[in-house]
């Protein structure tokens, strides 16, 4: 992973920078953002790190989250120059690329956006947190309790702790090396899956008991009743579509929450099988095994349509 | 983690091994075991590889898991020398003390018998795999493919995929050199948690169904009703008990597993909750966060006298 030279002179040469990350931002672009806001304020620069939108409740462990701001100092943003962290264009990140004088961007996803003067992209690693951290290394700086929970918690999210197939000896040993530093992993998985309230346990117990499989597919449901008998909300049934894939025979699992006029639909297979495929049938969009799409009308009519089209095989 | 010397010196000097594990055996249990054979075999040694129980079908990915025998050759028993892996003593494996001429325990087990020749107990260690990889290395065995699924399966499963307390960097170095001699993260992790039937999902939704929680600690019960209602056997709670500790008031999770006589109670805990302390106020056994149990008697005292336990501290 050689980092190109001109990002090791940017960094060294700026004395204040801002740092954003995309919009939704989760484990991978907060813990990035803060540990690199940690590492440049320890060499003596001044930092901005920005995200459109409010850090999650879920992530409020991260040690420094209180350090992002959701509104820019509009008239200064003329002179400064921007990190953007963990993806590529700043449309992503809410930001009017016209405003900006001098970009760098530090991405692990897939691009086709030509934007940055310094471009430092790797679609092979695993989080983007991974690039941070060897950057930080290869600034010199010294890695404290702070900045490697948050790289710590960056990889962990991106590899679904050490479970995906971007998993390789180099992530285990920069987890080992973070560990070093002062992060702790059983705090950092109690902190990304063991915080659910007793609500949204429950309604997960409610959903799983709604399981329907119809050969390969399984599907389940949240109502707006059990929204309001759990206390919970849309929000609280973030991964809830991945627990029927637990299942040998089941290549696709479809999650329906119930909303205003009909029912948004999480799609999630195993292996080759592609639901973004079927969710562009229904208008939806995503990726090949993590996509969506909204129906209007009653649930019977819902499941059956979706049931042909993964009978159809998608295509 | 000091290796005994002789413990070196036996498995050196010895030409044939018989190496036994635990009742109801897990990951770390079929994994280690193994390994060990199978670096013993590379070394020009026979071995019978023991369990009481058959190796659980979703364990059957293992590599070499046809090794496994669960009958013993009696009349041979006499001279073959022992090695008892993931326990401390021969009850634990279904094994006759008396009939054993020498043994060498290796375990990580906390409650501790005085039993063995040669004994190497690690309570420190997060898994027996890590201490058989550690052992692997002394003997100068070259790791293979096989031997390195074996203990990265150990390993993964009784840290819980690097998410529990006994997660250290030498865990995840030890890790990344299983990755490095062919071990497959992904693979693994697929092999231990998306090949469940469809009635081991159906037993998790049940058991689920019976959640009560007390304070902090949260009880879920399998009857032997939910598990012919499922087409089930005990194999199939294998980690059940994870589950509530989901959520982020819950420092104990019991699951009851109804035996011939009464119970069989697992405890799973979160931080400092030491529920080996718990285990052993019922003669039962385990680690910091994982331990267990039996009692006789109905589910209503097994529940109560615990939730007593519990309340009282465990100590």
């Amino acid at each position: 992973m050689p980092i190109p030279e001109e990002l090791i002179q940017f960094i060294t040469r700026e004395k204040k920078l801002l740092i954003a990350t995309h919009i939704n931002p989760e484990g991978d672009a907060l813990g990035s953002a803060l540990a690199l806001a940690m590492a440049l304020e320890s060499m003596g620069k001044e930092t901005i790190v920005y995200d459109r939108d409010p850090v999650p409740e879920s992530y409020r462990f991260l040690p420094g989250h209180e350090r992002f701001t959701t509104s820019l100092p509009s008239l200064n943003l003329g002179s400064l120059p921007l990190i953007l962290l963990d993806c590529n264009e700043p449309g992503r990140a809410g930001i009017d690329a016209m405003v900006v004088p001098f970009s760098a961007v530090i991405d692990h996803h897939e691009t086709e956006k030509e934007f940055g003067q310094i471009r430092w992209i790797e679609p092979r690693a695993a989080a983007t947190g991974i690039m941070v951290h060897s950057l930080l290394k290869k600034l010199g700086v010294t890695i404290t309790r702070d900045m490697a929970t948050n790289l710590y918690t960056a990889i962990a999210i991106d590899t679904g702790t050490f479970r995906y197939s971007n998993v390789t000896s180099e992530v285990l040993r920069a987890a080992a090396e973070l560990v070093d530093r002062g992060a702790d992993p059983a705090a950092i998985a109690g902190g990304l899956y063991e915080t659910w309230s007793k609500g949204r346990f429950q309604l997960l117990i409610g959903v799983l008991n709604t399981l329907e499989i119809i050969d390969t597919l399984a599907m389940t449901v949240a109502t707006n009743e059990m929204f309001m008998r759990t206390g919970t909300s849309a929000e609280d049934t973030e991964n809830f579509s991945n627990f029927p894939r637990m299942m040998s025979g089941i290549t696709v699992s479809a999650f329906f929450r119930e909303t205003e006029d009909g029912w948004k639909v999480s799609l999630r297979s195993k292996g080759d099988v592609n639901v973004a495929q079927i969710a562009d049938r229904f208008r939806g969009g995503g990726h090949r095994n993590a996509a969506g799409y909204r129906v209007k009308g009653d649930l019977k009519k819902a499941k059956e349509s979706l049931t042909k089209a993964v009978k159809s095989g998608g295509g």
